[in-house]
């Protein structure tokens, strides 16, 4: 077995442009590690049968919740569980997170639409 | 219910001091987020039904593999898959690490020490 390769973040985040299109940087236990650039406005979702965990890398996001907010910055992460509606929100730069999530998460949940990305690139 | 919170990992850092003692700050489908302070040398363990990742927070981690070793600095993460040996090392300062991994995972994996952390306390 080949030794374990570490992951370096801000490298990977160079490899890429676009926004709002995850990219899986690690797996584990049928959790994915994933990636994404963001500005502006998401799209109100939730995911039904999956918690999903945000780490910010760079910047600031702000999560909106039916009955609330919170605001996750640099170092900070929060867990968003099953079934609850949120809109991620990058209001000011652009902000880079990190999720951990089941492999079969959809990044807009229970919605389908022109922003959901289905199969996700590998870096 | 109520909204999600933002976990900042400097202030959970700040409540405590002991080492090689993980404490849960998070919980998603099965899977904790542990961090823990650690310097020196741990043991090597493995752990045979689940894949762990290290992030370093603060610091840098060397994990020692049977066929190698890796070399994980601030703002890098790295996956250990299921039954690979590892022994992990902060060799110069006390280092913060995040772990992701099963509810099940304990710290000293297949070995039992007095090293092994059973119940961990949570932030």
């Amino acid at each position: 077995m080949s030794v374990p390769q570490t992951v370096n973040l801000q490298e990977k985040f160079g490899l890429f442009t676009d926004q709002w299109s995850p990219k899986v940087v690690g797996e584990l236990n049928g959790q994915q590690v994933k990636i994404a650039r963001i500005a502006g406005e998401f799209e109100w979702h939730a995911h039904e049968q999956e918690d999903e965990l945000f780490m910010v890398v760079r910047g600031k996001l702000r999560l909106k919740f039916r009955n609330g907010e919170a605001v996750v910055n640099e170092g900070e992460l929060i867990v968003v569980p099953r079934g609850v509606e949120h809109l991620p929100i990058a209001e000011t730069d652009e902000t880079w997170i990190m999720m951990f999530e089941p492999a079969s998460t959809l990044n807009t949940g229970n919605v389908t639409s022109e922003r959901t990305v289905a199969e996700l690139a590998r870096l």
